[in-house]
């Protein structure tokens, strides 16, 4: 009893003292400020607070947790395995955690399922999560000679401090970690392996390579099943099969990894994005460019390309004649000299130019994710170029353009981050920090004006300025990054861009940079899991297809066909000798929203049998009351399909605005 | 006497025999095949011919003496003066010669006028052409010792064979020359000086700077006035000039010389230029795609640029991971890695596959001539896979989409040349020549099947295959070069291309590359010198401006704009305190087709009073009839602008024809 009076209380002990039931609901504690194991010391004095499901910490020492537990569960069937880093991904909306592993021998799929199992049996036997600590050099001398683990000696000299924290799981797992975690296994309620990867010791393709088992993790079995629905709905809808399956893009290795040709359904797709944007944009008062996507190193000198984004540019070409250009990684400096080419004056203010401007960067990995990490894309690029009292107007005007974007594709919910600098590495950035304080709150304030909520994320910015990010939920519930508007007081400084205002004396202008769509590359990819490769009528490159039900109704559906065209429709017939059964479902294979069937009624009366690809049969109808019907659908932009109802519902059409 | 029946017989003296009529307007001669001057010899046996004015040969002897009677003329004026060199010029529609000079003292322009009138006093004095001909080794003393020109003696030593000839005129002139030249300087009846400029010997920047005077001659004093006339129609009309002027293009320092900036009213007008083309192309079957401005060097090494186009790329870009990857000069590898992306069959062709393409080519010397000389251009690209029994058709297809195309802007007169292989110079193409033979026999059976008359040019065949250029005479009456159609039996083989015959095997697909516009840089530039700036409607930027008499009209104004956009026109209205006089001078230099006069009689009777650019005031008209006027000349995208009459003339419209 004595001994237990002297004994420094836990953070559980002084939950347990203020309210037993939050004791007992949480994962982890925060003592005077810091995130600690419940088993953590917490002198009295010391302010204590309860991490639960309802912290927003919480999923993170949970899916970190569970990691160990993964990796608890390979020891225990792998002895001898070597283990890499195991963090807990909280962002990512594909996975929950990972732990890299160096077996003895290869992992295969199939032994996820016996890790899995092992993973529940942990779970049952309730097993402690148990920190220890001691000097690094000892744990150097544990992790050297009882694990025998060499490449976790590496981590251990470079990141640990003068006291190194490892923890344990069971009789085989330990490894260097900060934590915190869970108290026991049994903490852990919902979670599944991924899927199995190969990946780099720390990231370095020269360093041993290692397997990568993904997972992830739920406080509950509900939510847990709603991914995994989720998952198997964004694997029918995954880009990079039905790209190239619906003519939409394709890659070349002869071109280069990470290169997009865009086939013809696919540029026929983005040539209407273009066009809508380019109506809304000049209803909007954009101007539009061409500029090259070569720029002398004078250029990217000026802008601080060189010094400060070298690395994600492609290498640098060295003319005979002395002079070095590059591919641009951005627009920006070529917007500026655009602005440079006449003197302005406060009147031309705002100064809006866009361009569907196509730029080069050199992401290090060659890793093939479909069209969601390219080297080259072309963003909808504009830069703005104000006078400090147009900041807010202008910021709403272009929050309002986005907005009206986006809810033509269906993204209604809108999801705004704020990113400012990264305060613990402050020269990552350019330019004034009495600047960057200014930038930072013009755009709070612009967004706190126009009533949007958003999220301050540190570390997100530019290297020249803060930015909004706009992200989108999509038709089955992911989070989308796209577009983004900057801030800039920058290189406008940088350029000594200047304009004459009304006292007749030069200022400098501010610039937002803003892409909607974000880049034509990845919206495409988006949209093709958010529509499930179902693009609405007005984006279809074939809007309909004839289908004759035998020969003799070839030429009725030739001159339908035709006649739809006249009035505006992109149409085809399928004259094939082949069944309805097979012609509809190839059809339905290349999502085209209408089949017109037309047989012997139809021939005699002058009718279509009209069957809409989600919808299915919606009746026989005259070939001018289909064309007004879907011409109207076109018209609006609608994203509905027909139905049996005299009018397509007025919910999802989306007109552009008369110019203001 | 017979001493002169002993001497060999001249050119002149055989003509004179034939037809002294015809001896007397002889400029030089062909004997044996050869082209000689009059006084030289040509046995009896010999075959000889009289080069006259009606000869294509006469054009260029006559410039190449004018430039000999130039240089005569400088060393007359400017003793010890050296000579570079001094050709005749009869492709360039701006000069007609030009000869390179080391003066003591700098020309000025100033001197040309008395360089020109001792040219004048040469001709009068009617001197001979002279040629002398002498062993290498003592023309090499001639000019080192007596004439004191080293650099001349490097040219002839390295030019010279063992006999060497040069031509004297008057006392001082003589050059290293091969001629023919005419025989006496009153044969030159008609020529100018143009400018002065600056050269380089032999082309090399490191070597001595020279000064180049161009100059022309003409066999008549009339074809001389007319070139006169329309190169100061020329000089108003200047794209360098008007382009900047009119917000259409600009160059940046900074991003790079010949890398074009296009300006707001620039891109506009590029983006209905691009429009227009895409309508025909749809309406003609082509499909669009989109593909990246760099390729990895697999890529162009399977295509031969590499080893054939190298010197006219910009350089590699060396990547960390071993790739390189080059800026594209020509897009045909990728819309093949396009064709490659699936089984083609023989129902797929023709398959048309276009792009607004840019590519970037490294022009070695830097001098910038506005549009006409860029590094970086995009092309109309399009490629046209084909089976070899769509030769013809496919070609006719694309000669009728050329014409209807280059009408529209008003170039009815297309000239046509075919361009063959290089017979003294063969290996600098790829492939085999009977399949070079073969595909210029095709093209040429086609243009013959179409009734297109056309020009046979040696050495101008791209480098893979023989090629149709299509060249147009603009307002002023200069012919310019705009598209090419190439056809191509060596990419597919060496792409390895197929599809799957009606007999169920592979065959080979043909390929045609086509681009209509050629660039859109470098027909930006011809356009605005063929408009003179005045964009027909369809392609301004702003349509019509609304000129208020004073303030109290600026309401009505506004009105006129607004109702004349919500009718589909670009209206803008100028409220300025200026006179009407400095309004509509400004509308006028900004090449406005309209200008819409609002006073007290328009606000009262809600008219405008209609000024056309071109045709003046052509009286006051209801706001709902001029926008309906100006919107049928937009619609049919015509060149003409409104005039009294109550139509506008059919004669210039060009409708995009319906679909096939």
């Amino acid at each position: 009893m004595e001994a237990e009076q002297n004994r420094v209380s836990t953070a559980a002990d002084r939950l347990k003292s203020v309210d037993p039931k939050v004791a007992k609901r949480a994962f982890a504690a925060r003592v005077d400020g810091r995130l600690v194991d419940l088993s953590s010391p917490a002198p009295e004095g010391a302010a204590v607070e309860a991490i639960t499901v309802e912290s927003p910490e919480a999923l993170e020492i949970y899916r970190h947790s569970t990691a160990h537990l993964l990796a608890a569960a390979v020891l225990e069937l792998f002895p001898g395995t070597k283990l890499g880093v195991g963090p807990a991904l909280v962002e990512d909306p594909n996975y929950g955690f990972y732990y890299d592993f160096l077996p003895e021998k290869p992992f295969t799929p199939d032994d996820l399922d016996h890790i899995e199992k092992k993973m529940r049996e942990l779970v049952k036997r309730n097993l402690p999560f148990e920190r220890v600590e001691m000097p690094k050099a000892e744990m150097l001398r544990l992790f050297d000679e009882v694990v025998d683990d060499k490449l976790k000696c590496e981590l251990i000299e470079e990141k640990g401090g003068d006291v190194v924290s490892a923890y344990r799981l069971g009789d085989q797992f330990i490894d260097f970690c900060l934590g915190p975690h869970l108290p026991l296994t049994s903490k852990i309620k919902a979670f599944k392996l991924l899927s199995l990867a190969g990946a780099y010791w720390r990231g370095d393709e020269h360093r041993e390579q290692m397997q990568r088992i993904y997972g992830t993790a739920f406080f509950e079995q509900g939510e847990l099943d709603a991914f995994v629905r989720q998952r198997e709905e964004a694997k029918k809808r995954d880009h990079r099969r039905l790209g190239p399956e619906l003519g939409i893009f394709a890659f070349s290795d002869k071109v280069g990894p990470n290169l997009v040709l865009w086939l013809p359904n696919g540029a026929f797709i983005r040539r209407q994005m273009e066009s809508f944007l380019y109506e809304l944009q000049v209803a909007a008062g954009y101007d539009l460019v061409y500029t090259p996507q070569i720029g002398s190193n004078a250029l990217w000198e000026t802008s601080g390309h060189t010094k400060h984004y070298r690395s994600d540019m492609f290498p640098e070409m060295d003319c005979e004649d002395g002079a070095v250009y590059q591919l641009r990684p951005m627009n920006c400096p070529f917007h500026i000299e655009v602005y440079r080419t006449s003197q302005r004056s406060y009147r031309d203010l705002p100064l809006r130019i866009s361009e569907m401007a196509t730029v080069y960067r050199y992401e290090r990995s060659g890793v093939q994710h479909g069209l969601l990490r390219v080297r080259g894309f072309t963003q909808d690029d504009a830069h703005l170029f104000i006078r400090p009292d147009q900041i807010q107007d202008e910021i709403e005007r272009v929050w309002h353009l986005a907005s009206t974007l986006l809810s033509t594709f269906g993204f209604e919910d809108v999801r705004v981050e704020l990113s400012v600098r990264d305060s613990q590495n402050l020269d990552k950035y350019i330019g004034d920090p009495a600047v960057w304080d200014d930038s930072e709150a013009a755009l709070a304030s612009a967004l706190d004006a126009y009533g949007v909520a958003y999220k301050r994320v540190e570390g997100e910015a530019a290297f020249y300025g803060p930015k909004i990010d706009l992200k989108v939920v999509d038709a089955i519930g992911r989070l989308w990054q796209l577009g983004t508007i900057q801030l800039d007081w920058n290189l406008p400084e940088r350029f000594e861009l200047e304009y004459i205002g009304e006292d007749n004396r030069p200022h400098r202008p501010i610039m937002i940079h803003r892409a909607l769509y974000g880049s034509f590359e990845r919206f495409m990819g988006v949209l093709i899991e958010h529509f499930a490769g179902h693009f609405p009528v007005w984006m279809s490159p074939v809007q309909a297809k004839v289908l004759p039900i035998s020969d003799r109704h070839n030429e009725y559906a030739n001159g339908v066909a035709e006649e739809l065209r006249a009035a505006g429709l992109r149409v085809e017939s399928d004259l094939r000798s082949e069944t309805m059964k097979s012609k509809i479902r190839d059809a339905q294979l290349k999502k085209i929203p209408f089949m017109l069937v037309v047989g012997d009624r139809e021939v005699d009366e002058r009718l279509v049998a009209v069957r809409d690809r989600k919808n299915g049969d919606i009746g026989s109808m005259p070939v001018s009351v289909f064309a007004e019907r879907a011409l109207d659908l076109a018209r609006t932009r609608s994203r509905d399909g027909l139905s049996r109802e005299a009018e397509p519902s007025e919910a999802h059409s989306a007109e552009v605005p008369a110019p203001a």
